[in-house]
């Protein structure tokens, strides 16, 4: 196993400005799974589903390539998200959450993922993310996501995650909450202090910053442009993916910062194709092409 | 004359949450000429002070060769503001304008300023940049700001503005706001359409946009990262001015895409340096070595 993705895998039901859809396949590590994949043949996940879960989901993820030994299937119900994005589709309203089978959920990684060389620990509690840690290879390089809700709820097993991780991505207002500043440089460096040698902040539409040892160790990242984001759920998942995806491709044994640039240039590109269609309908369907043809305007766009 | 800068030159008064200083040097034609100062020695300023205008001011802007004979003298009071930046530095809140002088000016622009190459046409009203166009040689390549009080109160003598400039720089709520759209990328375009062959929305911490003829011309601009904002006043100002001096240094005949991303990084670097301290405290005291130094760095920040 090369990459090894953790996190949830969801029903979700979304309903945007122009138009709503159900039954979709949502979570973070289904997102981030499927990105990952057009970078590295060996991606495994981690995570669990109820018996209520689309089988053309399941049958999506295996079409990637994605091996599901480490997805858990249970009698219960589908971890499901419902939720609406106002006029401005950077304003995202939760209109219902039912954890279901992931309340209970203990992860377990299967034998053949536990020495993955990269392990993706998409959102999820920090319990979790730390259960799946405690499977993994300590060698192993691991990228984090978060939210807003294990930062309030969850703080002190947060920073028990950080201390464990190579890479934590975050974005602009979750950075600004968990380290207590309105300015985006300093909390790159004080997110830094709690443990990850490297943060990424995601700034939506802006891009993202990457943050490294010291002010040498910096990267401004630009979003891709797009006239028309048609629904942005699960393109921080995507970003998680495509950057860890292109790190395990490039197989660096200890990647340095400019290999980072180049992966958090990935993750973007394939998040601009998340947002374009509802949940993974358009990176599910990604010709390799495409990716470098974007990969070329985005240079053109940020080389001066 | 390369440059003549039209605008606003004020007295400011400026509370931070950490500090507050009065009687200091403000307006956008300040702010503009100062920064194109340090790439042309033949910058020219048309505006207007009272007969309170502290008299180091004046001495400030000719010491950077600035030539005054355009800044009209009357005896009445200076434009004034007063305001305030809250905790997030980037929401100002303006406590107290008193308009002054420039509530019946008419701006004049010296015989010898008339035939200049770049124009400036710096924050003020519609009336004022048209009357100013209308003294410059058609052949001019105007460079031309604005702000959200004018997009409400003079919307169609705006309009008349776009129809006769070459770059209009506009911040990210104005331009939402004025093409009607909370997406940037098609905000930019509706600009365009305006008249404008090139746009570029200014997005503070996050950079900017430029926008040319079409899709491959496209830049995103980053930042300059700062840990430390102590007051952003006039950083737009300085953009702009700091955009055209590039221009004006390169002696483009008619620049081209790439000569205005060059100017847009120019334009990025110095209004950097005016956010690290009150009124132009900072960018009026630079050395070359300093824009160059990080100049440097902001190419190691956005290359990968």
């Amino acid at each position: 196993m090369s990459i090894l993705v953790a996190g949830t895998v969801a029903i979700d039901n979304i309903k945007t400005p122009h138009a709503e859809a159900n039954q979709l396949l949502g979570g973070s590590a289904s997102y981030a799974a499927i990105s990952a994949s057009y970078f590295s043949r060996n991606v495994g996940l981690v995570g669990i589903v109820g018996h209520d879960f689309p089988a053309e989901h399941i049958a999506l993820l295996e079409g990637k390539g994605i091996s599901l030994a480490g997805l858990a299937r249970s009698s219960g119900e589908s971890f499901t998200w419902t939720g609406e994005y106002l006029d401005n589709m950077n304003q995202r309203v939760t209109r219902h959450v039912a954890i279901n089978v992931l309340e209970n959920w203990q992860p377990v990684v299967p034998e053949e993922a536990r020495a993955a060389k990269w392990v993706v620990l998409a959102n999820m509690s920090p319990d979790n993310q730390l259960a799946v840690l405690d499977q993994c290879s300590p060698e192993a390089f691991v990228v984090a996501d978060t939210m807003d809700l294990w930062i309030t709820i969850a703080n002190e097993r947060l920073h028990d995650v950080l201390k464990r991780i190579d890479l934590l991505v975050i974005n602009e207002s979750e950075a600004r909450e968990f380290a207590g500043t309105d300015n985006l440089i300093l909390a790159g460096e004080r997110l830094r202090g709690k443990g990850p040698r490297y943060v990424v902040i995601k700034l939506g539409e802006h891009g993202s910053f990457l943050f490294g040892e010291d002010q040498h160790h910096f990267f401004s990242c630009a979003a891709f442009p797009l006239k028309e984001v048609n629904d942005p759920t699960g393109a921080g998942d995507t970003f998680l993916g495509g950057l860890a995806g292109h790190l395990a491709s490039i197989e660096a044994q200890e990647p340095g910062f400019e290999e980072l640039k180049a992966a958090v240039v990935r993750g973007t590109i394939m998040a601009s194709f998340t947002c374009e269609a509802f949940s993974t309908r358009r990176v599910e369907a990604l010709q390799d092409e495409e990716i470098g043809e974007r990969l070329s305007l985005f240079r053109l766009y940020t080389s001066f």
